[in-house]
């Protein structure tokens, strides 16, 4: 059990960054979040699954569901989907609208807002009940602990001015094809997706795994697939703080504002951990820190 | 009648500029109109009112109109409206995201689309049945000549995603406070607004002579803010070719991509033109031709 | 003697408005002025001249000098300036970098940092010694209490990294074709004229007088170009406050960093107004508020 | 020597695509280079080196250069570096000014031209020699075959007027502390170093093996230098292709508009490929395509 004992150690020792963060407040649903939650869960390929803190708690993972949306969708239309979303950092805030503008209404990768959207308009296409589907797929990747907070979503689009503000300028590019509401709703579920710690290590790890469920042997992506959703989540992952990710923490990833952050070693395993409490770029201020401590004591990183 | 003499010469002159440009075509409601047409109205303070060619025929003033809106809404809150809306020149395209992201959401000036959609949002709070009383307040000006086209409002909704875009983007930033679709609809009507060179030409007359309407003496605006709306129009009136506008025509005016323009000289005159094909700044092309041959040959320009 | 009065009224009534800016302290030969100084002059085309406190003291122009160089520039080549340079706001601040890439290196307007380089460049082509004949030109204006000031040439070529980047930016488009460093010394020079308010306004007489020199007969510029010089100063001639000041003042005009600003009535006056106090966007507080009431007070603007 | 077949086959494979891009033509040294060369050379931590074509011929490596800079600047002053150079990809063009401005001279990573200045600067503070110096390091990597071009530096400063640009407006804010020649003339040295691709793969195994030379076991950088140069190499090191490149080759590496690629598989090997043919974002056309066929055929990528 060498990672019950590192994982243990992190959980204690970055105790002491609780209050140099802020919670995600734009909605209710969030601001009420308790701000000195930690929980950490690591799952490894050969079946380990070790866990500190508030591990089984169920959170909103928020952005880190744009990573199943785009699995699933490469999945359905495999790389038809870059056609028309790219693969590049954006170098700007994560709903920014002046890049799309500049770019015609073609987001610059999956992870941003308006990429997410394109994604959704896309699963938009293929799946009949898209809300159900999104939800049986994360339980296909071995994760039964997953369901919809469906104040979130209200919340969400109570006050989603923004996104609805992207969906239509896309929608007048031409990027969004269906109706931009029915495109929201399918945006505000995915975002307000509640999983664990445990949940997220676990479903994760087919992106550890050449694209196929540990267990059950399920593929879900393609070996090359899976390899390229991992170097999207390297370079375009962190919203505007990516670079220093790969730079501090060296793994692919994905955070969301709920306070989760989910990374995998590809070829070992996965880890999930989440704290509400958010920096300037919004990712989870003890959840980087715990990750960085975690590649530097493992020596575990891409790099 | 000196200025019918020269209205027809330049009348006659122009028309080698026919082809030169392109009917608008975003919506089908103005793409259907006949590219060949031009009318001129000029209507003198003294009572003098000369034409030439189409000039009584309605066309959709589009975005003309936001010189009614504005008066309108600075009639009723006075200077109040510019803590929402700036004075300055954009820089950038009529619809543009971009400075709006930068500027927080409120817009350069009146007359681009997002600044128009603040003070629609302004109206709203003031007037019970706004379209009605928007189209009272034109007729209040001594054109009766003017109704809407709802052809061109329902066009207008059916494609109308980047001002939606602006809306709720403003919206976002607290600067839209009304329903966004209720702010679009206004602002729908208003552009969809159909009259003849004359009625605009006699409609604007009142901001050349210092706020008050000639005939029934009715007092739009004071001295201060005419002259005010005049100096938005020429630093503002024709999109990102405004300076050009006043470097070849030194008037204060507004252009719409219905084609038409109207300008005014204080003291002296109002005059309109409109003739449907446009430039790649969205004026129309021998719309500026008249007027720029008008201020030439008469020697009447404000500089 | 009505203006004398007008203007002596002014200038007892904003002093309360000292203390309301700051002195441009970029470069230390201007960061040394006194900063409650205040002169005003008038001069009238039919021959008046009345002026009120340090009305008489040579300070330096900066931007102020950029209409001379233009009109001095549209006066060798013509309408050809217009070639590489436009005629629109910018939209953005004065040596600002964004828009100048945007738009491949052709500066938006004269007036602009940016604008002003080129025109420097322009003259270097026809002028033997560039210097020598830009202070003659004003010369020829009917100043004659001109010279520069060789320590705010110094200051400023020893911080002008900006200009220095703005210039070789736009010898990389090919919009300046002589050494960047010429072209500085050029612009640093123009920009370190020194004159009083008294001279401003007599040398700025030829724009209200389509472009004929009062008293010697002169023409600098034709009719349509003193117009054309006229809006351009209306709709760039104050940074990126140019349609406030057209909205609150209603002139034609230009304003430099060292606190002067000159306006022009055209057919009737020049008034020329230094205060060292400068607001957020570079323009003297003091010498706004005297242009504002001069119009308010004397009913006179262009609009 | 089971990588010598694949590269001979990849080198084979890929002769098809020639002609499909352009070499670089803005300074004459390099446009006068032959188009059809191909060389590649991979470099194993335990001592294989395989190579193919004109793997012998050495190239101007231009911006390959920047990772041996921030190395050496990394190796003097550790991560001080990182206070006056962000780590993230810029989403926007290699020379451009925008971004530069919007941060307030902070470039924002070492491998765009302005952050590179910023590094050249840093080393002129602690190198007493700087060309030479440079040249000694790239040495110590075990590559004597290394050398500067003066006609491609001579080329590049009669043309620079970016580069100038970019070094002053960041010696206008300050990030820029020694004279903008001088810095200029260190990093156009740097960007003229010849090398091979043997001498390249070579080079660059340090990164691949923990910061430490193989064969001298010299320490350049520490482990965790090693690997955040490898962060910001696989997050930045292809202009606005890094997203792309990640995604295709999923390693980490650097190019230069020479033609020149290189890459690194921790733990494993180098890998360098030359072939001057450019696509629009400047990377190498026949380079990327040689990596991504070798990561995909020997299966091996950082994901």
């Amino acid at each position: 059990m060498k990672y019950q004992a590192i994982i243990d150690e992190i959980h204690a020792e970055v105790q002491y960054l609780f209050g140099r963060g802020n919670v995600a407040d734009y909605i209710p649903a969030l601001a009420g979040v308790d701000a000195r939650k930690l929980g950490i869960a690591v799952h490894t390929l050969d079946g380990e699954c070790v866990e500190a803190g508030d591990s089984r708690e169920r959170f909103s993972i928020q952005s880190i569901s744009k990573v199943f949306n785009l699995a699933l969708a490469m999945r359905i239309v495999g790389d038809e989907v870059f056609g028309r979303v790219g693969v590049e950092p954006s170098g700007n805030p994560f709903n920014s609208l002046v890049q799309l503008e500049q770019e015609k209404g073609i987001p610059r990768n999956p992870f941003i807002n308006a990429g997410a959207l394109v994604i959704a308009d896309i699963l938009l296409d293929h799946l009949d009940r898209p809300n159900e589907e999104m939800l049986a797929f994360v339980g296909k990747l071995r994760c039964d602990d997953v369901r919809y907070d469906e104040s979130v979503v209200e919340s969400e689009k109570a006050c989603g001015f923004v996104n609805k503000a992207l969906g239509n300028f896309m929608k007048a590019h031409g990027n969004i094809t269906h109706d931009v509401e029915a495109v929201l709703d399918a945006y505000y579920h995915q975002c307000a997706i509640e999983m664990s710690c445990v949940g997220l290590a676990t479903s994760f790890l087919f992106l550890a795994n050449g694209g196929v469920v540990p267990g059950t042997g399920m593929r879900v992506l393609t070996a090359s697939q899976a390899k390229r959703v991992n170097a999207i989540m390297l370079t375009c992952g962190f919203y505007d703080e990516a670079g220093s990710f790969a730079y501090h923490v060296g793994l692919p990833g994905k955070s969301g504002v709920g306070g989760g952050i989910v990374a995998v070693i590809p070829g070992l395993l996965a880890i999930a951990v989440w704290s509400p409490e958010l920096n300037r770029y919004g990712n989870s201020v003890l959840g980087i820190k715990v990750l960085e401590l975690f590649t530097t004591r493992t020596g575990k990183s891409v790099f």
